[in-house]
């Protein structure tokens, strides 16, 4: 049987908040969070909307999907996010615990894999899902701000 | 000569931040952001208030510093917390490049300092300022949450 709504598919829903991020000159970072195969939650990147370091696409997906749920944790979701998480978010994260998380590209540079597993213990972690679209839209990002 | 506006000066009014989410029953941590020796920030734990994993002391003070500002980043400026930030909260502040942060208690279970050095290199760090204050505080309200 084909599963309509495979990881694949949520991402692909992240990837289009990442655009929004890009068309609002914003480091193009999209996330959504997903319980039983409902989005219940959209964010992308606001540092410069915003004015705030800590508004990335997850920690807004967390604020929102907590507020969807009545709940401070967000067992039995999953995150979707275009780009690795940052330290700040996987501390994040490690706090919702989340059931799973989903991420697109690796973060070479920033990504909280550097530094070690910062994960809840029962988070369970996918990465590389449409990854090298997820790393387009930052590498044109960055050559369109050099230009 | 005496200096009135020292690191105790300025915890102690972390403190009170604490103080306030001790009374409202939330975990006793509080946060103030200093820039020329004025509080531009004040800031106190309030994840059951916003059913938020984020908002910690600290992320709201850095929200809030950096609206005062107008700018995101918080360079030029101290945070005085009174327990040693999380995992999220130190990734925060590298975002936020500081340059100084100041805390009381060590937070010896969830600590960013259990995982590394997570702080921005340009970033100094002092800690164990009125640390006795801000741990009875912990104890206090974790003892009254047992009875």
């Amino acid at each position: 049987m084909i599963e309509p709504f495979d990881d694949e598919y949520f991402m692909k829903l992240a990837l289009k908040e990442a655009e929004r991020a890009f068309e609002e000159d914003e480091i193009p970072v999209g996330a959504v969070v997903v319980a039983k195969k409902q989005v219940i939650a959209r964010a992308h990147n606001l540092t410069e909307k915003l004015t705030d370091v800590t508004a990335h696409a997850e920690m807004q997906a967390i604020t929102s999907a907590a507020n969807f749920l009545g709940g401070k944790y967000l067992k039995g979701c999953t995150l979707y996010v275009t780009l690795e998480p940052c330290v700040m978010c996987a501390g994040a994260l490690y706090w919702s615990q989340l059931d799973r998380i989903v991420f697109g590209a690796k973060d070479e540079k920033r990504g909280a894999g550097k530094v070690g597993d910062l994960y809840h213990p029962k988070t369970k972690i996918t990465n590389g899902i449409m990854e090298n679209d997820a790393r387009k839209l930052l590498l044109n990002f960055f050559a369109k701000k050099r230009n």
